[in-house]
């Protein structure tokens, strides 16, 4: 479904079910969405296995899965419910509750703030951390900041889509990153 | 956890990871924080399996589940995948990058609106709508509403917690409607 670029790895033939929408959420930018894909329940299967298939360590050695708001929390709850481990929020200022670290980064325009509970992983705990997509990876670079206040830390992230050309890999390095769908 | 008044059904022993955090969002309300559940692995795959244990019918006859931003794409992801069916986002205004439907609800003071994307559900499916907590049932109505809108028929809501003096299972009455933790 997407316009724009074939992508150049597309292992669990997920890439199909991605739609191009062109100028959002800006002119010139053409959005992946991967709402199809979540609405095929066998795709919407094989991205969470294969999520969890592409680590390059077995599952049963993370303790919790950290997922990003809003779409992070699609994928990341079933990863952790199809790995049998806890799932926690880091949300946009303001949503959660009860006692939270803040984490500030950079946007194009100015700065966004992530914010996590500070019981949601404990020290030593190995922590996946999922979100839809990585672009630039400031908000990866954010949650995982989060993730290693909290002495735990990033065993690996994993992301459906890889926009590559955006370099957001090479911000979070060296952190093992995992994606099913990469673009150039 | 909670410090509020105990639940009058808890059959999955979940209700003692559910948090009462005082004056959120705003003073003289107890916010009902069920991080501390979804933190604990064994607590969320009894919540997704209970609510789809709790439904009036077998899960096989379910098309598809439609989760609420932003809590219930967590609890209706694991749930879709666990159905093996796929997930729809309902999403506030302006998130969701394709063709939407959009539907207004009344809140305390104004209102506010839900959106959908036109393919989200087909024409007859039988759609189960997911979310954390039911409170007055107004996202859930309009939930409802968008829904049945595209064609789609409403198979049942599932709900983690239910506040039950804010008589919200009268609103989305006569739809099935389950509940796992659920306050008088």
């Amino acid at each position: 479904m997407s316009d724009g670029a074939p992508p150049i790895a597309d292992p669990h033939d997920l890439a199909r079910l991605i739609r191009g929408v062109a100028d959002f959420p800006a002119p010139g930018i053409e959005f992946k969405d991967i709402t199809p894909l979540l609405g095929d329940g066998a795709a919407l299967r094989r991205a969470v296995t294969g999520l969890v298939g592409a680590l390059p360590f077995d599952g049963v050695e993370l303790d919790r899965v950290v997922g990003v708001e809003a779409r992070g929390f699609i994928l990341g709850a079933a990863v952790a419910v199809h790995l049998g481990v806890g799932f926690a929020p880091v949300r946009k200022p303001g949503k959660l509750p009860w006692e939270t670290e803040t984490e500030t980064y950079a946007l194009e325009y100015g700065t966004d703030r992530l914010e996590i509970h500070r019981d949601a992983v404990r020290p030593g705990e190995r922590v996946l951390v999922v979100d839809d997509v990585i672009a630039t990876g400031g908000t990866a670079a954010a949650t995982a900041r989060l993730v290693e206040r909290l002495g735990a830390e990033v065993a690996a992230f994993a992301f459906l889509v890889e926009l590559g050309f955006l370099g957001g890999r090479r911000v979070i390095a060296p952190h093992p990153t995992v994606s099913l769908v990469r673009y150039p």
